[in-house]
Parts: C-alpha cells; sequence; structure tokens
C-alpha cells in the first residue's frame, strides 16, 4: 500500500547516520514538499555525479580540469598540504588561514586491510614532489594510528628529495577545556609544548 | 568550482533538522554511491511524488483508493482512530494493536495561526461518523495544547451522535522510570491513576 514509501525510506536509510526513524522524516518531507523542491533535489544529485571529476594534479573533486585551486597563480606552489579527503580540503579551505597547493590522497595506509600505497594517491605525490618546485609538504592527515602511520611512510618516501616534510601540530582544541579533553590528546599536548 | 556540491549541500539542507555539516555528509556519500545507488534513490523519490495519494475515505496516504486499511473487510469499522498525520498512522499501524479505522486530520487547530476546523479534515470527520456505523471515535492526538483543545473541539462536535468519544492514556511510558519523567508527564499519570 505504500510502497513507494517504504522504497523512499529504504533508500534514504544508505546514508550515512540515518535510520529508520530519521529516513522516515526525510521521506514525509520529500512527499509533502512542492514540486520545485524536489525537482531541484534531483537535479543537484544528478549534477553532482555528472559534472564533478578529480583534478589531474592534486586529485580534489572539480568540474574543470586542472581545478581552480592549482590552476591559480597567487597560489604559493611551493608549499603542499596533503589531506585524506576532498573534504578535508574543503574544510581548510574555509578556514582560509591556508594559501598553497593541497595533494588528496583519498585514503591512508591499512595494512590489516591489504590498502598499500598503491591504492591511494601516493605515487602520484612522490612525483609531483619529485617533479621539483615543492620546498614544504604539510600532511594534515586524521590523527589515527594509520593516519600517523601514513604520515610516516610519506615522511620516508621524501627521503632525499630535501623537501620538508611537516605534520599539522595535535592538541587542545581552541575554546576547549582541560576538563573535557581526553588523555591521548593531552598527551599530546603536553608532549608537543611550546616554549613562550 | 565546487558548484554542483554545493548546490546539492543546499539542497539536502532543506531536510528536517540537517544543517550544513549533515548536507555535506550526505553529499559526499551521494558522490562517492554506485550509479545504480543513486538512481534508485532518484527513482523513489520520483514515484513517491507520483503514486501517493490521499484516501478519499480516511486521508491517509495510499496509492489505491479507498486505502487498504479502509477496505479491509476484517478490520473493526465501528471503532475510528483519529491521528493528526499520515505518519502516526504507521506508528500506530507498526505496533499492531488497533484493528479498527482511521481518520487522518492533516493537522490540529491553531487559531493563533488562523487554522480552523475548515483547513483539517475535521468536517470529513463529522460527516463520516453521522453517516453511521461508528460506535467509537478514539483520540489519538499529540499531547500539546493544540492536540488538547481540538480534541474537545472534535468532543464538543460528536455531541448527540450517540457516539462514544474517548482519547488515548497519557502517563508514564512503559521501560521509562519515574527519576526521569518531566513534572506534566507525572501530574497526568497521577490524575489518570487506575485502580487496581
Amino acid at each position: 500500500m505504500l510502497g513507494p514509501l517504504d522504497t523512499l525510506i529504504k533508500a534514504l536509510k544508505r546514508l550515512p547516520g540515518v535510520g529508520e526513524k530519521t529516513a522516515t522524516r526525510y521521506a514525509f518531507y520529500i512527499l509533502n514538499a512542492g514540486s520545485d523542491d524536489v525537482q531541484s533535489l534531483i537535479e543537484s544529485i544528478k549534477a553532482v555525479k555528472a559534472e564533478l571529476k578529480l583534478c589531474s594534479v592534486c586529485f580534489h573533486l572539480t568540474d574543470v580540469d586542472p581545478c581552480e585551486i592549482c590552476s591559480n597563480s597567487r597560489r604559493d606552489s611551493t608549499r603542499l598540504c596533503v589531506v585524506e579527503t576532498p573534504l578535508d580540503v574543503l574544510t581548510i579551505e574555509k578556514s582560509g588561514i591556508f594559501r598553497g597547493l593541497y595533494h588528496v590522497l583519498h585514503g591512508v595506509l591499512v595494512p590489516l586491510e591489504a590498502i598499500g600505497p598503491d591504492d591511494i594517491r601516493l605515487p602520484e605525490l612522490v612525483e609531483r614532489v619529485k617533479k621539483g618546485g615543492v620546498e614544504e609538504v604539510i600532511l594534515a592527515l586524521n590523527p589515527t594510528v594509520e593516519g600517523e602511520s601514513t604520515a610516516g611512510f610519506i615522511r620516508d618516501q621524501l627521503k632525499g628529495t630535501g623537501v620538508t616534510v611537516s605534520r599539522i601540530a595535535y592538541g587542545i582544541p581552541v575554546g576547549s577545556s582541560l576538563e573535557y579533553t581526553d588523555p591521548l590528546t593531552l598527551g599530546r599536548a603536553l608532549e608537543n609544548r611550546i616554549k613562550l
């Protein structure tokens, strides 16, 4: 009787973190929304799949190749920020602090799942650095076991190229309090203390 | 550069309770999902808009008219459960406890927003009851000020029809504890106590 609704709820449950109840709420929103809103949702889903590709230089998402960041001559091409996902690029761009270029790995090394250097955009990073022009590689990987071992691996791979390899600081988030900081972060914050 | 992505994020932010971050996560899921998954999402959105209508008897959502509940001869047509939304019907049906028929009001009376009896399916309810065959009208409206005043209004409208008008019980949710119950609910639970 409500077959189409059940099918939609099932499809919406595939979105990350969405269960039966949230999917049902979304489905009822769609059911009650104006057909203009629904049409624009459908069109935007189609467009995102059809128009976005990976930049052939940095592997960020883009609809032109090379992407607008890579082809922007006002950005500092001597600094390369290495991230795991395109979402990380968006996050850093939103902060407006970094003016260099990016390299998106599309993952990290996970030996237990047999994800090796050739499964992510790591050979392309090494090649890009060896081509010259880069002075510093800033690793902005997630502070996970895999992120850190990938950072170590990249550092080793880039040895001998004369390029400085750094990683972003781990510590207490600004605006947070010691009380709510987990022991691991606190340990890192103490370890990486800065002389005043 | 990421125009299509921004457009999609904007469209997804119209879903109830979805902000920038959640919309971005959904957009990236859609971006990375297989085209089969995305196609089935689009198809199910279209189907829900195209195929679902309101039942001409009870105003629940349906793809056949009258709906499968109204046309099911094994259900008890002497008992009518009045709810605010089609979602409420789904919730009660899921419990499997009620075997009567429904009447969906599609809202409640909100005098402050000028939502009167003719703006919801209230005249249709009165007409349906006056046609005869109904012995009890069970009001399953939300325990809000508007829900309760609508319940009172319906009771008055059905006076003289000889039909019993009842409302579902308010009280402490089963499995919950007194400690976490708000004072209003607790007050209602005490007021509506049952002799053992």
